[in-house]
């Protein structure tokens, strides 16, 4: 019973079969190859993006920091969420990226609305040069909630962004599931909504380590390129990361897997949904759940061998599971992936309801 | 009518006479001549602590980012709260010159408590490898709104950040003036309290451009040299800042001059609290009051020549003395500093009652 | 005839293998999976090592510079050789990943001696604190030019180094090379040989992407775990990179694949070091060869499809293979992997000698 | 006898007149105020320079830092000479504001040639993005030898940079002393030679703490504006750095002062060059002089409180004072600044002719 992250599920077969496949004689190093040319290709096409500029690299964080670090100065702020990634869970890589800028918060959860977005812009910039310049805009889609914006509040965001001059970078660890989600094609959750840079994700999506950075404007395409090297995130033998983005996007792989850890949540959602003393946190539109239900149905669970994060401002010392009230509610994230089966979600249900 | 800040205000005489005694043939540059060493066992002696490590600086904010750079790695968060100059008002040096360390809030104002502080601290370092790692706790007294910790509440937050094992920075900006307020000793407001590294305020009250930090354990004095040097904050004609902190120092000037910005801070207090419409927004405690009061009041005294900050949230592109109600509250910021005079005291408020 | 770089070579097999046959179910990410455990556990091993930290990052450019970030301060300077890949192969990426160390070169080519190193050691660290710390010492071994250090040279020149308190860290991108040269041991070509840090290479020896960082004093190890994260390095399916360290490390399939690179070189040196014009630049004693012949012969090669680096200080806008004299000497860089073939080496030489 | 260096004489007493003169009440903070409007102004005439953004700062090291991280990339690396203050006295603080740029070396010693400033140039940024980019171009006149570049030297250098679209920094510390040996005007010297961004000195020649830098293309002088802030160097009560500076230019007196400092040295350079044994190590074309004579001379200064720095690779551990040999030559610097008196250089002379 494997929910603990989309980041704990196996590498698709076609993938370890495309890695397989590249594996044959030299190549030239560091993109120089014919693979890396052929996905660069293959991604400006999936985008509708001639002129995008397209990078890979290993992480999540790396795709991140280095799209903020293109777009942001160091003497600026960068607008996001309290719960993004490149807030929480990227132990400063993206003020060490942009040479020290600041982040400063948008809205209270998962989500900005253009109010929320619109009120942190103005905080900011306003104390001449005492306190940061305005920088880029971050979102994240899928939330770190599990939530999904439509590509009509990308671009409300983005056009809220736009007014003040910013550009717009979109954390898509998580995009295949945004778009499997609400239908959107590649070009129509990006640059047509106004997204200037995506990490566009592949490693939570049946992928063994690669992430894309497009440059919709390639106008900082050489400087990402030197950040990139300076970052110590060019690989040398390229080729393989280009044969598993290939694998990935052939026959729409990559929305199909998105398509089935959505499905398997949704499954998870109706399984738990309905059972007493489970309550769900926020609405679960893509392949992550966050519920809080009783702690004796936790122990249960984990006494099972169910894995999952448990999530909220727990004391770090003490392990929630352990307590004296059993009937305690306990929040909890259960994320789903292309791999997930119906019978791991039969069996926990069938423990929570118990 | 000059209330608009204590930088704003002149260097006392005698900081002027000893600039000209100073200037007397040669003196080796870099600190290495007998001003320094003076000023710097002198320092020692005021504050007690003969191990203490003394630098001299120009700006404060050299003083806080130094000395959080000192204490912080980059891959941690410094606690501070929301309206701590160090977070607003330096234009992300304490990222630049930590490496990129990030900044976590704490407390919803002006202070923290031990309560806030220790949200803070728990909301933090529970991630792994994943978000910072917990760093310097940073106070301020006086605060940025003009209110002041006593002694025990310094304290206080010094042990709840030592049982976390992170040391205690104090932005002493204000310093004098806080030790003025609570009749509190150098050695009561700083190490006997729990404070590590002090950043000791001279422009504010009286200097012409001279902090120090102190270090009270000198294990990294060294280290504190080389990152001001680096941060080419070590001026070369280093007698004219040890002569200003001398001056400072002799007879107790600095206590004086503090004391008589808070009793001009006081007058001002009591020249308006009474007025119909005037409202206190914080316990003025030192010498800053913040207030609000009608928009056309404000305008009387702009128009007078009144010199002052407006604050809050405004929107920036619209000047806050136009719109059309002229009864709408707007917030101030009124500082007072040594030179502040009475008659300038008493024309405010007698435009203000009007 | 594939030349141009051991990273431009195939993965072996065995690796594809361990990574097919890592992909099953899910696992941990971030490092917390059974695989990790057991590679810190057999490089531990390998290295005689029982309390070094390890760790594993997918590029030797990540390996060295998070390797010199924990070892040096940013008010410090490195000491390299002016051909060090630290120095000319990485874009800034140690002066961006230790916060602003300089690097000061040692030596004239391939190797320091104790001489060189300490009239480098010398030249720095005596203007007080108007030059940089002396910081750490980063060796390389195989050399940029394919010459080999043997053990006791290391000694010397770590030996150097402790007696000025500095810490020493080797870049092994091709470790096993230097081992099947000079027969030494992992632990005598590393710890016994007083090196501190080591960055342990993979890739250009048959690996996909994975290189090794070894602390064999653990005592900075969770700084360099936050650091790895910050830098963007914690990849979060981590297994595949144990996996592929396993294959490498089990039996001895690592020094059996650095043997046959070795080994193809001699047989290249031997074929090519008897033709007329064609003259040796440093003695070939790993798997690279520097050498230098006529421009006549560089245009046959290249015509043939051969692919190596031309090197030296060419004006870059120029081709080299372009000019009026045929008869002038090109320098070039070969390089030999465990893939090489006989029939590459013999129809290199082959065209070379016509 | 006072040779040490020109940051350690006196400060003239019309800048301390002029301090005295600013003290005047209340002025708006951080150059918000009508003095750092007028030197803005005069800088900006004086330069003929009707464009340029000026900005003033407390030290060189920020001049120079500050300047070069506006115009260089952190990926970048910025061309300098080998004895430049930027590579040998500022403990990385170019590597620190620009981010992690490194600098490369060019020419020999005090001063590059466009053949060797070419070589440079050409020696990176052809490795595409291995190694950094190329950045800017800093010079220094006068030179850390006392030597002087032409306005036709600075024009054939920045020509060079030109060339290869680099632009072109110019560290006048000593900028005073070079118009006066030279007799070149502000703007043959700076921007009609190809100066981008220059370092104008004060601080060493008369005044207290204060350096301009001027940008001649103000088209970044906002992002300095912002960089100057984060990196602390904004002086608050800022009318005393423009009240140093307007009695620095009015009536010439800073030209005044280089000349007296240059008449010194050449006065000293008459006196002492033809004593035997006395060794000139660069011609001495404007306040400093570098030179070496026997051991037991250096005794007889010393003992007699001369007070210069020796030069040279000397072991930093031994003191060379010391030493068998009384005629070993021992090289020094000798610098005079415009307090310097006829009687310290006569009986400097004397001394050493004994």
């Amino acid at each position: 019973m494997h929910f603990a992250s989309d980041n704990a599920g196996p590498v698709h077969p076609k993938v370890i079969e495309a890695l397989a496949a590249a594996n044959d004689g030299h190549a030239m190093g560091y993109g120089a190859d014919a693979l890396t040319r052929a996905v660069e290709e293959r991604l400006r096409e999936t985008f509708e993006a001639p002129e995008a500029a397209v990078f890979l690299v290993t992480t999540g964080t790396a795709a991140n920091a280095l799209a903020l670090a293109t777009l942001a100065e160091p003497f600026e702020t960068v607008f996001c969420t309290p719960v993004a990634h490149i807030h929480e869970d990227e132990c400063n890589a993206p003020e060490f990226f942009t040479g020290g800028a600041k982040l400063t918060l948008a809205g209270e959860a998962d989500k900005m609305t253009p109010e929320t977005l619109r009120a942190a812009i103005q905080s900011q910039g306003n104390r001449g040069v005492h306190g940061p310049a305005r920088g880029p805009v971050s979102l994240t889609n899928v939330t770190e909630r599990g939530t999904v914006y439509t590509t009509a509040e990308v671009a409300a965001l983005a056009d809220m962004a736009r007014g003040y001059g910013l550009p717009v970078h979109l954390d898509g660890a998580r995009f295949a599931n945004a778009l499997a989600a609400t239908g959107a094609s590649p070009a129509e959750m990006s640059w047509k909504a106004g997204i200037d840079a995506l990490s566009f994700g592949g490693t939570k999506n049946g992928l063994m380590a690669v992430e894309a950075v497009l440059l919709f404007d390639p106008a900082r395409a050489h400087e990402f390129e030197l950040r990139r090297k300076r970052g110590a995130h060019l690989v040398s033998k390229h080729r393989y990361l280009a044969a598993q983005m290939l694998a990935y996007l052939d026959d729409g792989l990559w929305l199909d897997l998105a398509r089935a850890a959505n499905a398997a949540n949704a499954r998870l959602v109706e399984a738990i949904a309905g059972i007493a003393g489970v309550e769900l946190l926020y609405p679960p539109q893509a392949n992550m759940t966050f519920a809080r239900w009783p702690r004796h149905g936790h122990r249960r669970l984990h006494e099972a061998g169910a894995e999952y994060h448990l999530s909220g401002n727990t004391l770090e010392d003490d392990d929630p599971l352990e307590g004296d009230d059993p009937h305690a509610l306990l929040g909890a994230r259960l994320v789903t992936d292309w791999s997930t089966t119906d019978d791991d979600i039969d069996r926990f249900a069938a423990i929570m309801r118990e």
